[in-house]
């Protein structure tokens, strides 16, 4: 194995990876081989620009940390992480889709009882944030109620910011509900707002480049879990956003957007214990059982 | 831009990188969307194995600092490093072939002058160290003399490490010479040990899945830089070394590799300063006119 041709390279490296006693992974790292040289040779990559790749994976390496995960942006940014979740999340028809995860999550978030109100503690002073109304159900593919599924959801503050944007710890904006009987939730929020992605890394740099605008349109994201059925994560886009169709992470789907509409009745105001006007949205998951 | 199909994810990214000014950057991000979008559908990457991913590439870029680059050693292990280095070096018949940098050049090193011991203060309690006298020359593609090009070296001390992975600063084994009026350059050293790659991070779980010995076979690494002729940055393999038909990195060739000789005469040791016997390598580089 001396004086490899720029052809016979990848299959020196495959060879060399058939010593990998896993099928799955030597299959997935063989086929990642050859399309790292088909890509490398078909540009015929000069060293700089290997370099500049270098470079840039190390220094998106090392903006990351617990609550940052500037990776995952670059998945999204790419597309990466739209067509994983599209290729493991083939569903039937009326269940409902999934989107990407996006960098933000957060493992534990507080189980609150329905009704709880996120905007607590949020601090407006900047933006005022519009109170909204989330009424949705978990529900069989049938439109049978799950009673007990959880909803783990987490949005934008009114200033455009995820709470793990802020250098301290506390959670804001994002908590997990449990369906009842009725496979109902509900809660008091913000209606979420458009945002850039995060702009002073490496991806930041990409997003420059190509010279889009950067933007997410707003949305909640959640997920739904329940016994027995496929998780699904999601997101929750109000209609009308005019990121919707140009999203910076290609995660928009029709069925995701959905109206937030004004209630302007100061009776059910005072019975949800929200100001008036408010706005309302409702949307249900139809999870499909597993198999 | 909504509900993008598996199929069309990659060409909406490329679409959306028609907005990159720069012809040669557009060409170059919009193939590797191509490229990583034809892998992950090709393998049906699972959310788990996108998640491996993600952590690995992660932790590529916090092990890599200033003296270790951990990305290099993968690009290297995947053979990605070999392909560009052939590709952006392909020279005339009777050249010096190049090869990979590696991630353990260190720019400074000393320049000395000619007949140096590079062997001074290195340590030699765990492993005694060959003797070796290296005698070169740079020379044109036809075989006329290059004075005043700068050969800079670097290698392994006798216990198989480089001095950049100690946890101080002190330079070893590497250095600087510049050719005299016969394009000659000349000095001592011990002769290079193989050794194993680092395995103590992400890459090392890499070559354990692998299975692989994870050694390179020895060697000296050497940059030829001449004014009026193209940089060739190579290595000098000692023949017969266990591990040059399966080096680690893919690096070997052919002409690279050369007789380190045993010189049994106490003459010619006392003349040079050597201890006798001791070991010579003659190395001539051939290096190209720029166009």
């Amino acid at each position: 194995m001396r004086d490899l041709s720029e052809e016979r390279l990848a299959d020196a490296v495959i060879e060399r990876m058939a010593g990998i006693e896993d099928d799955r992974a030597r299959r997935v790292l063989s086929a990642l081989v050859r399309h790292l040289h088909a890509f490398a040779r078909e540009v015929e990559l000069t060293e700089d620009e290997w370099k500049l790749g270098i470079q840039f994976l190390t220094k998106t390496g090392q903006i990351s940390d617990g609550t940052r995960q500037e990776f995952i942006l670059l998945s999204d940014v790419l597309g990466l992480s739209a067509l994983v979740d599209a290729m493991n999340h083939r569903v039937p028809e009326g269940a409902t889709l999934s989107t990407v995860l996006g960098p933000f999550f957060v493992e534990g978030a507080p189980e609150l009882a329905n009704g709880a109100d996120l905007t607590v503690g949020v601090d407006t002073s900047m933006a005022p944030g519009e109170p909204t109304w989330v009424n949705g159900h978990v529900l069989t593919l049938d439109g049978r109620p799950i009673e007990g599924a959880i909803v783990d959801v987490w949005q934008t503050r009114p200033d455009a910011l995820y709470d793990v944007q802020d250098d301290d710890d506390a959670m804001q904006m994002r908590a997990r509900f449990r369906t009842d009987a009725e496979g109902r939730f509900y809660f008091r929020t913000f209606k979420p707002v458009s945002y850039p992605v995060p702009k002073d890394g490496p991806v930041g740099g990409l997003l420059s480049l190509i010279g889009g605008h950067g933007m997410r349109p707003a949305h909640i994201h959640a997920i739904a879990t329940a016994e027995g059925y496929r998780q699904v994560v999601t997101h929750i886009f109000p209609a009308g956003d005019e990121y919707l169709d140009s999203d910076t992470v290609f995660a928009v789907k029709d069925s995701l957007v959905v109206d937030f509409l004004p209630v302007t009745s100061p009776e059910i105001a005072e019975r949800l214990g929200m100001p008036s006007p408010f706005l309302q949205v409702d949307f249900d998951f139809r999870l499909v059982r597993n198999a």
